[in-house]
């Protein structure tokens, strides 16, 4: 019946676009949603995912709370105020109250029993930084069977958000995505900032959203502080919907084209601290390195982007297609 | 009716001296035993242990399997050898086959469903590296609360084995040790190598151990690589007990004396990576420093010598006190 | 008369075009060159560097020996053989044979005197590794006032050649370069490989060079072994002349179009060791950043392709314009 | 007519105290003193050396200014006020002006013309941080040979002082460091914290030193704020003098007991910046090692601590041996 799904999530307003994408989306099978620290603190964090699964009526989905702190090191002590106060432009307070407690046990214990349960393998789409995943690989050696793909909203090829060098979800914690990344027990998409930066939408796909019902209402109603950030970055009104295109390929595998690369991410606590290192050499330019046998990541480079902007937008109005 | 302990372990010739240590004490009550890669490789590891325990008729404790890697990045290449091809200097052999199989599910799991059916806190002894513990701790947010102390046998205040700065368990992996000493979670005891390098046994003590009866001259019997190596390191036939060191005071609390100052490791890829850096210095000069609120671990700096190996002893010969 | 000008160099092909473009450039007044370490060792470098200047028929410049190895830690064992086994193709020996003896005391004090005699700011243009300049920084503190620019070939803004992450100059020494780039001593201008890349020169760019005369028949017949690593590089027959466009710059202030951002070097021995971290965030998006007063690099990140490759040919061929 | 000798200094009161063991032993030909920012600024330790010379009636050696900041990374921004505001315990005023102006060109070109016009190898004792003899190696290749011994105060082989696990001089500059001490360019003594520690001298010995006459008396004088911090330390009252346990060596060569053991220095950004990895496991551990043939140190351990002490004020005092 679809795509089985996971969403491990920090919202934030592209979070907030994202965990709906997949909510609405008839062909996706949403087995779970685990929430981490990252735009915001967990208690938010958490509590935004629960409420976002009520405005889209998913009271059926499961969610736990995970790592309110990074895998190895304490959390750096910039937090990013671009989502506002409450990671949703501080309107969280439109969404309606979450229906459903939450699963206790923690993310971890979540993920594992939902990944034991399944008869196929799942998909992962973790959006925020990447704690639980980590955890769940070191916790669970072998459960990377259980997993058919890791697709993860992250990291920069050229420059970064956050810092020069790095994203803001690989950035919060760069152990984490080492582990996962450059670990070899998954199978990892990376949908990095360079594309991501490109799909940004604009304030005509935002109004038809607006205009579509009501949960499309309210999704708009969750940008304002976000889209004032992102006018200053991309000189219009629009906004990034990064998470959204990370789950765009998740449940419709193949929408993004992607190239299959070592990736590293740096580790040290120099200015790179946080890049995610993929190497688009030549194969002849690689041949001399100490370590060709690298783990491969399928990193998202290119899309057709009229055609993700669409399919976004049918899919969180509702839209048949 | 006694410490109600667990024990992470990578058999290895002192770590079954540990284990013995606890599986034969009438006032330990040896939960669980859990293994990690380190000394040989986790196949081995935990192959040792279930004998181990055969050995010591302790089929009533279950045992689970952990990491057979680090945290975050790849095992080092270098291995030991000191404690033979098989961590019990190529004698395995001489004990019985395991007599219970693994509990599934791994060791995190195994760790967390004890802690969470304990009805009082209890004492985790860590003797190999830390993987297993940090992975715990991520993957259960608030367990902590569950764990009285965790008694690690790792580190090195002045001048590491493994590296001119680092001791084995914490070189293995740096970022599960920064994780468990560093993270606040849980109350740490650090045994480290300063210590257990000035509680070596001798000739004398080994011969009175495997004159005791079949399990003495079993333990005996598992020495003679490991030995040959610390006999060029101390200078006379003996060897150190590390992880028995440790385990004496995870179930005699008190039999070391500690000190509580802050721990940091260093886990960056330079000379010092896996060092355990503890701050030493009087209050006076750490009044300066930018992060005075360091979290504190109880590090064992000094205990009575004799005392110590008679603890030992009596408890591996099953002597009356 | 001219832009006053030192070359520091380690020919290599590219270094061979860049120092006969400043050579045969008759508004420049190249007061010195010296030498370095880098695509081969130094003795062959600085042998190639007089050998150049004797077929430019350009005895009047002194030249010095500089350093054999980086500024702080030993020289990573990746050489580079792009440039053949002698720096030029395995083709040293058709040029002539030096018709002057280096200057004694070495590159440093060479570069000392001529900068304090100078009666104007002196333009360096370092096309190696950065360590003979770091090295007269910091063993001349104030000199910095004597140099108008340093227009450096180095770094990468998105990927590297010689790692996923870092280009060879600054590979080859992240610390010297950090000191010259983030120090604040002196004006830098950096030429990264992502605009040289895109200023590669073809195979009819090459033919009119060997038709030109007998210089140019010379420099075209070191380019084999070169020309034939970037003919997979690229795709076509052709080849990068990475330190020619710098030294372009460095003669024709301007014709690269140049961006002030903040570049800092990772000098950590994780994967992105070496890389050069522009901050090409827009104001907005640096603004949260704890030292916002960082020193600014002007980075090379554009031009008129046909225009620099005109003007290298017009140079090196004595075209008049 | 004795050892041939230059300080490179930082002068605090500790490097008075050595500046005064130099300049008034009559079998050191003292070549040169050269600063260095450290203690504090360039201007306060320039000033201080040239007036502790003038003190000694020393003006027949010349004075050079070196490095105000490290060689690679901005200054950490901890400074130093054990040695009081101006380095003296604020009495540097009661000190004669100096007598001498300082030699242009700075303290790298002076070291360089002393050490070439040498006739016989020089000792150099570097009392601050690792900045000026860095800069020299780096920056005239060869220097080395002219370089008898450098014998350096600085590092710590268990604990540090400035840091957990640094001291002073080589936390202040890491990189300098690692040049020095690991390049193998010169023959290091390096006297560390570790037995500077256990040389200090207590009120006894201070009183002599102030009754001697009118240098002892203002070498005295510079003691209070200084003296107060060791109080502090110490546990009774009396002061470190670890320059001059340095330079006792220096012009006294084999008072102090020194092992050769491998050093390198830790220069990433982890809690171990700038500690010195001194290896001191036995030839048996360190088999394994990947760099075996590491380049050696000879580490002061040891010292007849009463023979030591006498030396220091007879020196000071002018007391006939």
């Amino acid at each position: 019946m679809g795509t089985k799904l996971i969403i491990d999530t920090d919202p934030g307003v592209d979070d907030a676009f994202a965990i709906a994408l997949a909510a609405l989306s008839e062909d996706v099978d949403l087995l779970a949603v685990t929430t981490v620290y990252g735009n915001v603190a967990l208690a938010d964090t958490t509590r935004n995912a629960q409420r976002l699964l009520a405005l889209c009526k998913r009271d059926d989905v499961p969610v736990a709370a995970g790592a309110s702190r990074p895998l190895v090191h304490p959390q750096a002590h910039r937090a990013s105020r671009i989502h506002g106060p409450d990671g949703l432009s501080g309107r969280s307070d439109i969404l309606p109250e979450p229906a459903r407690e939450l699963v206790s046990g923690g993310a971890v214990a979540l993920l594992a029993s939902v990944l034991e349960a399944a008869d196929e393998p799942v998909t992962i789409a973790p959006i925020g930084p990447l704690t639980n995943i980590a955890a769940l690989l070191a916790a669970h050696p072998g459960i990377g069977e259980k997993i058919a793909r890791v697709v993860i909203m992250g990291g920069a090829l050229a420059h970064g958000n956050t810092t020069a060098a790095a994203e803001f979800n690989i950035w919060s914690d760069p152990e984490a995505a080492q582990r996962v990344l450059a670990g070899g027990e998954v199978h990892c998409v990376l949908v990095p900032l360079d594309l991501t930066h490109r799909c940004a939408i604009d304030a005509a796909w935002l109004a038809q959203l607006a205009a579509s019902g009501p949960i499309g209402a309210a999704l708009d109603a969750l940008t304002p502080d976000y889209r004032a950030h992102y006018r200053t970055v991309l000189g219009y009104d629009g906004m990034m919907v990064h998470d959204a295109v990370a789950v765009a390929e998740a449940i419709r595998p193949g929408i993004l084209r992607t190239e299959a690369v070592p990736v590293q991410v740096e580790c040290s606590y120099g200015p790179a601290r946080g890049a995610t290192l993929a190497d688009l050499r030549s194969p002849g330019q690689r041949a001399g390195d100490a370590h060709p046998e690298a783990v491969l990541t399928d990193v998202a480079v290119d899309t057709e982007l009229a055609e993700l902007q669409t399919f976004l937008l049918e899919r969180l109005t509702g839209t048949p297609r």
